[in-house]
């Protein structure tokens, strides 16, 4: 017996020691699949300061959670968004901009000013969809990302307030989306608007586009969607190699997977409108793409790159060192979102109709 | 004893289960350090089935062997040269390009043309500084990239048969790059010049541009550095969170870190002449860095593209899915190596003299 429980310590090691395969087939699988065994990875010191206290944090494992019922999706949003709207106040004070609630086409939307917009961005205007997995970010929290934008770049932002499930499953946000464009068209000449979000802000970037040109709407000047989740399925290299590297998101299985099932609503998830990396961006704007190098979705922000790349689109891609998934967009303090915001204003100010 | 034995067992067991550190210290380590634990990583069905190919092949341990004398060094670089030099004939025959040694300011060079030059490159030349991580690819077996790029981009190039450790370390490779961009200066404008290389190569286009300045030279018309080795100290995000990650390259420790002491000859590793990330990059032209999303060097180009538009640099990135280190010009029949090609030959089009 004892010698049974030393041969059992052994095989248990053994099997720990290769990562819980056999060592033969970690460097053999006949299909390439590999086991890349665990590491350390620091913190770089290739960042400022404040970006490295963002890389720092440990992963929240309650992110994780799925939540069961209706109300339990609600009281995650709610307590989400309660957090948010806490920050916001200060936000908008040190940013010196205002936000004002409306709506446009009977959509609720939120009118981000800068104190004063540059005289060169009077009759332009970006729109904005924000991120939050599809779930998070409704009323003022999803204006978070716009008061950046107003701030660091000088245009006026308008906010959009989308419909979001569990209440308001996929078409709703895309619906609500297009209704602003399209209300916003009335005054703007398309090629003066710009739109940008990120996440899942980046993929509606992208699917508002798509239905725009279904419905014949002109496309915007430009458009900068943030690591947008162009893929709901579990497609794309780094959803495995930054797999828990990412700090923020960690996985894609659990919660967010959980959010992709719950916004299609029983519909396919490779519908263009749902995954737009599976749709056409023929006659695309000027588009820049951001990700960080320890996104989990950075091969999100890769493949539609080169999509548009393909499809003649000019397009442009900037990587960040070390950041996870939307950290450009994390601490207003960092010089690397100042920079960030100041890559983006410069596109749209290159782009855009005057 | 048995009980201890056991003891042991769940010791070890444990210690393993949270990969060699301490369960606690994994997530709350003060400097924000972070144990990854193992993972599987698939090939990607998101690149062609040729690049798939490349990215299942496992990692070879034998790169890693550190050769110990002068003697052992060169008989690795002449292994490395021929088994490359022996498939060049097919691979000139299928790209339509012929490759002639020369000497140019007395550095031995090779002329590399395609069957034919397009009417706007007949006054424009691109320079090329092959890679090898600054030990391989001396004589003919420099030329496998220029072949690339003179057959799908229908440029003519001059490779450099740049001298190299062990017999001669830095700056003798710098010394033969910037003497050929002198000559080729006596016959071409500045502005028709473009100059590439990758990995060593790319490190050794930007240091070239700084020695070029350094020297009053003019800036060439463009440069695209792929996947350039701009820090030779263990420094960047990616060689931790793509370590073995990489399966051409695995880690920077072992022989890279030796090529780069060989390299040095004694010299600090952030010099920028042999480290440019920590040099400046006023004045560079276009450049456009190509990397890939599992390349332990994925940091080094995220880096070197932040740095060069932050001094207001028209500078672009790409990166490849699923592609570790170079792997952009692995396999001729594989769509994103023609991709890349043709996206390198746009740049140098849109930017070079004519």
């Amino acid at each position: 017996m004892r010698t049974f429980n030393i041969f059992l310590a052994v095989l248990l090691f053994a099997w720990f020691a290769a990562g819980f395969v056999p060592i033969a087939a970690a460097q053999q699988d006949p299909t390439g699949t590999r086991e890349v065994p665990s590491r350390v990875i620091p913190v770089p010191d290739t960042v400022s300061p404040q970006m490295q206290a963002v890389i720092a944090r440990p992963f929240d494992p309650s992110f994780n959670l799925v939540p069961q019922t209706t109300a339990e999706w609600k009281a995650r949003a709610e307590k989400v968004a309660a957090a948010t709207v806490a920050r916001l106040p200060k936000l908008r004070e040190a940013l010196g901009v205002s936000v004002q609630p409306a709506t446009m086409a009977g959509v609720k939307i939120f009118i981000v000013a800068p104190k004063s917009i540059a005289p060169q961005n009077r009759d332009r205007v970006l729109m904005h969809l924000h991120g939050g997995v599809r779930v998070f970010g409704f009323g003022e929290s999803g204006t978070r990302e716009a008061i950046l934008m107003a701030g660091f770049s000088g245009f006026k932002v308008i906010s959009v307030d989308y419909r979001m499930p569990p209440d308001f499953p996929f078409p709703a946000a895309l619906d609500d989306a297009v209704a602003v464009y399209r209300a916003i068209l009335q005054t703007t000449g398309a090629k003066n608007v710009g739109i940008f979000g990120t996440s899942a802000g980046g993929s509606l970037t992208i699917t508002t586009l798509m239905r725009a040109k279904i419905e014949g709407l002109p496309m915007p000047g430009a458009i900068a969607p943030g690591t947008p989740t162009v893929d709901l399925t579990k497609t794309g290299d780094t959803l495995f190699t930054n797999a828990m590297v990412d700090n923020f998101l960690g996985t894609q299985d659990g919660f967010i997977r959980s959010t992709a099932l719950l916004y299609a609503n029983g519909r396919d998830l490779k519908d263009p409108l749902l995954s737009p990396i599976y749709g056409d961006v023929q006659g695309f704007p000027p588009t820049i793409v951001t990700s960080g190098t320890r996104d989990l979705y950075l091969s999100n922000s890769v493949r539609m790159h080169r999509k548009l790349r393909a499809a003649g689109v000019e397009a442009v891609l900037q990587i960040w060192e070390g950041q996870s998934h939307a950290q450009y967009m994390s601490d207003i303090t960092a010089p690397e979102v100042k920079e960030y915001h100041n890559e983006i204003a410069r596109f749209f100010d290159l782009h855009l109709g005057r």
